[in-house]
């Protein structure tokens, strides 16, 4: 606590982040490049860093400036990507997630970042920061380019959990929904529920019960149901927020980000193939550029886990210092709009809502 | 009878299809120049064509050469793509869809084609056709860009049922190993069952039952069985048939086209953005007119209707005459190596084998 106090003491008014150095594919570097990439545009910025900390501050002190906006708490343990998340629950007390979670449950953190293994984030998230009251299934959120003025859609669950009811369904809807206000500033956003085709008689019964059920929450709840959405609606612009189960949501989000590999080194191959497509590609490198930006992972970095007393923003393992730098962006922006309180606060609120919707009232009335 | 017997008199050796001219978002003239683009480039293509003959004939009478090469069967109605399958199986029977079934069932043409509902043509084969002997759920197999030697992936299904147990993912394995080898020439296809990781202790129950049953009848069945897939690998060389559950898989599909879209669009945007872009255009025509018929998805038009007593194959509802004629040179080619006598032949030879390993022999034998 005296560590944290110490923080607090050079920050006031300043962002607090919890990030998580240890876990990610290329290493600590690669995390504490992107603190320092996103600590360089937003001067708000401090961060409680959790690894082996004579690691941690000698590549901290290779970025200039960065210490004085770092507390690092040392961290022994490091949980690896193959790690069973049941067994991280029971012995990973000394690892650098596990510590990256507890700042944010102590109070002394407001988000949490991290790059590690998603299953074991979710499991220690889960047993440490618990549920929201109310909540039955937490999900991850995703961001997913699209034709959307924002240039995002929202989509979740994309792994929390491989199975949802139809009331999952529901409160996804509604989690989606506060997501969708507080990260994109989108005031009624438009909710779409994915199903194999948009006609009402198509796809699974509970698909059809949590339509239902979707319909009557949505005025309660602030925001428009589009219905029936289909998996070439992820990047369109119909809805914006696509709620599904996390396994199908996970089938989706990767079969995306594959295809959009694939396209992009294709492409690149393209550009290669002859001399004239090699002085087109110098011709055309700034619309190329912009395109390239816009269906670049990395630059959407960042699921976040709903529907817990505290955010925490996955990285994805792979992440370099841009991607890093971008899911820390997004986590500032959590942090600055109070989110995960207004979160608790609509889940209560639609509470009641939700129980009339699940226990219908009289037609009639 | 006699009119069939007229087109076959025309066409001793030739590969007879049947051809439904109706129902696709284009209308019949579509449908009549894909015939005329595959016919061709393919000498021995015949076609039996199902629509309002006086419409469909004087199309037809348009492309040089091609009325000989066809046989018109009147058809009234036309099944629209919004009509229930279960209304059209009660009375879909002046349909120009029934009439094209109906020649593959009579036995004068080898395989259907059809641009129209896919609900209703899965509906109307089932009946018409019935499954083959030992199948409990058909599939619909569609072929997807990769990075593999022959350029695609099989994926199935991508919508045919919303349901699939574990043993039906064990058929799918097997059928689309026999589409494989017959429709792309692999001799020992690999096959990857797709699901949210590919460590073994993840992902929904049936998935791990449905890896145990496929890994026995690997060998029997003449395939190699690579285990879990991801989505991210729908696009990759780990596999060249992917199994999974129509609801998945139908979003999979749809998700990756419209990423592709969304990527195509972006891009055609790019080169229009400076006058250098449009000048890198031009340098770069045959390298970018390339890639985009490698990802273009009416290159690979045609979803095909698996474990039916006779092949279907089903065009894009948005097809144009290049999808249509894709399409078209996909049933010829299935015709021309006698697929689904193929086909039935495996799942009856594996019949045995399957029922051996859904009841396992005692372990010490």
């Amino acid at each position: 606590m005296s560590d944290s106090a110490a923080l607090t003491g050079k920050t006031v008014g300043g962002t607090v982040l919890s990030v998580d150095a240890m876990g990610g594919d290329l290493g600590p570097s690669a995390v504490i490049s992107g603190m320092a990439k996103a600590a360089a545009k937003n001067d708000d910025l401090r961060f409680i860093v959790h690894g082996p900390k004579a690691e941690l501050e000698a590549l901290i002190a290779r970025k200039r400036g960065l210490s004085d906006k770092c507390e690092v708490r040392h961290a022994e343990g490091v949980v690896t990507m193959d790690a069973k998340p049941s067994l991280v629950m029971r012995s990973g007390k000394d690892t650098s997630m596990w510590s990256t979670i507890e700042a944010v449950r102590k109070g002394d953190a407001s988000v949490a970042v991290s790059c590690g293994n998603t299953g074991a984030l979710m499991a220690i998230s889960m047993i440490r920061l618990r549920k929201i009251e109310g909540v039955n299934r937490p999900a991850i959120a995703c961001l997913w380019p699209s034709r959307n003025a924002t240039g995002f859609n929202v989509m979740l669950d994309v792994g929390a959990d491989i199975r949802a009811d139809a009331e999952d369904l529901l409160q996804y809807a509604l989690m989606g929904a506060s997501y969708a206000r507080n990260g994109m500033d989108l005031a009624r956003p438009r909710i779409g529920l994915l199903n194999v085709g948009t006609e009402e008689h198509k796809g699974k019964a509970e698909l059809k019960v949590a339509a239902e059920l979707i319909t009557r929450g949505a005025d309660a709840a602030d925001f428009e149901f589009v219905g029936f959405v289909e998996g070439s609606d992820l990047p369109s612009d119909r809805a914006d927020v696509i709620v599904t189960d996390g396994f199908t949501g996970n089938v989706a989000l990767k079969t995306g980000e594959g295809t959009a590999r694939l396209i992009r080194e294709l492409l690149g191959e393209a550009f290669k193939k002859t001399p004239f497509s090699r002085i087109a590609a110098l011709l055309a490198y700034t619309s190329l550029r912009r395109l390239s930006k816009r269906i670049d992972p990395r630059r959407v970095n960042g699921g976040v886990f709903l529907g817990l007393n505290g955010t925490v923003v996955k990285s994805h393992g792979s992440a370099d210092s841009t991607g890093v730098a971008a899911a820390i962006k997004l986590a500032a922006r959590l942090s600055a709009t109070g989110f995960n309180k207004r979160l608790a606060a609509r889940i209560a609120q639609s509470e009641a809502a939700v129980a009339n919707i699940i226990q219908p009232e009289d037609p009639q009335s």
